[in-house]
């Protein structure tokens, strides 16, 4: 929900004038994303995205997202691509933001999880680990067990205000994660981020991807971790095998993961559920009162972590080897 | 800024199903407009606006803001149009809340104020109250002369947080102003609300008129003085003359405003001055602590009234009868 960087209509023209798309036929801002500001751009030659890079994003991981999002399409993956303006450069700057227009893509992300839509994102995740294999550059995850800790240490003395004991809990889940979590896996480019609202279908078939400001280099098995966290849980908490077995089994046929990273899925998954309940405590405990963007509530991963303690193995979640590959 | 009804995709397509506009292809809140929730919707036929009214508009005034659209898209004016479902209805409900589709409309609105701009204003002005002109329903201005001494009881006490002086200052206006406010001036159908992010422009052409939800039936000259005051002051606070002059210029070209119009535009700013005065005077002193959504400046209006206080006729603004009669 932001745009935080008004652009005036002179500078607008002239930005797009260096670009080969035409002359500018409206322009607003979108009501999406918390990270950056996105525009909905429309020239005399058709629709694009504007976004403009705000204090979130580290500049010098901007070649890196521009670099992966070209790679992919050029790979043919459904996912925006950066525009090169008249002199080659995808990455400009406009108000004196870092900032770059980028194909606009069709489709509607999913409000309501259907077991088709567990299908769709198994396919765009399969598509995204093998047409990455290729991309040279790499990023680290900024958001990884290295990093956790210290991110609870910031909400530590207060996290018990959202939920009493939940201190404890996380810093006895930090001691597990940090002596279990798996080191050898297979490593690629992930997504990072792949939850519903960046992912776009039109009616049930997957259209494609959005959003790669997370994507780094990590285990390829992490990114399917976050998505049995982000797509297979049922709003009242439950969680729903069928719909990981239909994305584990969509992701398999373009990428078979190996009998180790199916093995890893329990300990992943908690990893994946911390990271999102550790940034969600963090902006939970330190949104400004009032404000207009209502934080997601940390509470929801706390549940979904307690559900990843308890399983005993892969089965728990519907998945082996056998069924993935399937 | 506001998206306030999530929409889920289900809804959204069964709600166009309805309509015969053909299948969703993309759909983005717009991060424009405090009042309402508005969607940029495509369809495989084209763009529209899907808006959902939320609880600032009063539902009993929708069918009198669709039926104004229509009437004035139906003679010509450049402005949005509520399509008619298959049954034929414009006003509709979605999640519970009234929605419309409507037409989408071209074009940007101008974020620095060049002279151009107020040659447009006043063509818009003068099309809307001459298109308005048979527009057979009436709607009472909610926040006219009577509405002002009530609305600023609600920010009295605290006025002079915002500036020592300010309440004392609106007393006695609003005294002027209830012995002074003309009342026998020619009356139809105005925009009350034509501040530049409601009009749209393609380069310097006026490309059309959007946001009616505070349209009413009142002195058609009160439009002007809410443009006046919201395209001819510059940044630095000055009154800009030429601005003032292009704009009853280009009106004129449509309708002649009267002598007695002309004479009362003083009085007439200063009561447009004083009634977004005390609306940004309330949400200043009403809105939550960091809200996302910062509020408008009350004071740039105090200085706007200051300098009508000042004037000792319409000549001050550059504007005689014959002057808007070139």
């Amino acid at each position: 929900m932001a745009v935080y960087t008004a652009v005036s209509d002179e500078d607008l023209q002239a930005f797009v004038a260096s670009y080969d798309i035409g002359e500018v036929t409206s322009f607003a801002g979108i009501a999406e994303g918390v990270e950056n500001s996105n525009f909905m751009l429309r020239t005399t030659t058709g629709s694009y995205i504007l976004t403009l890079y705000e204090k979130r994003v580290n500049p010098e991981d901007l070649p890196f997202f521009l670099g992966l999002m070209e790679h992919l399409a050029a790979k043919g993956m459904a996912c925006p691509t950066p525009l090169h303006d008249r002199e080659g450069r995808t990455l400009r700057t406009l108000n004196g933001k870092p900032g770059a227009i980028i194909s606009f893509l069709d489709g509607m992300w999913p409000r309501r999880i259907q077991p088709q839509h567990c299908t769709g994102v198994g396919i765009a995740m399969g598509q995204l680990h093998t047409a990455g294999a290729d991309f040279t550059m790499t990023r680290r995850n900024g958001l990884t067990l290295e990093d956790w800790r210290p991110l609870f240490e910031k909400s530590e003395a207060r996290a018990d205000e959202v939920c009493p004991g939940l201190a404890d809990m996380l810093r006895r889940e930090l001691d597990y994660l940090e002596a279990h979590w798996p080191r050898d896996l297979p490593r690629g480019v992930i997504h990072a981020d792949l939850f519903p609202d960046n992912v776009f279908f039109k009616g049930a078939e997957l259209s494609g991807v959005i959003d790669f400001y997370f994507a780094c280099t990590d285990a390829l098995a992490y990114d399917i971790a976050v998505c049995l966290n982000a797509w297979c849980f049922e709003p009242d908490g439950s969680f729903n095998i069928t719909k990981a077995r239909l994305m584990l089994s969509a992701y398999a046929r373009l990428r078979q993961p190996s009998e180790a990273e199916i093995a890893a899925l329990p300990v992943l998954c908690r990893g994946a559920a911390i990271r999102f309940l550790l940034t969600r405590l963090y902006d939970w405990l330190n949104h400004p009162e009032g404000a207009f963007v209502k934080p997601k509530d940390p509470m929801e991963y706390a549940h979904k972590l307690r559900f990843h303690q308890r399983a005993s193995g892969p089965g728990d979640y519907g998945i082996t080897a056998a069924a993935a590959a399937q």
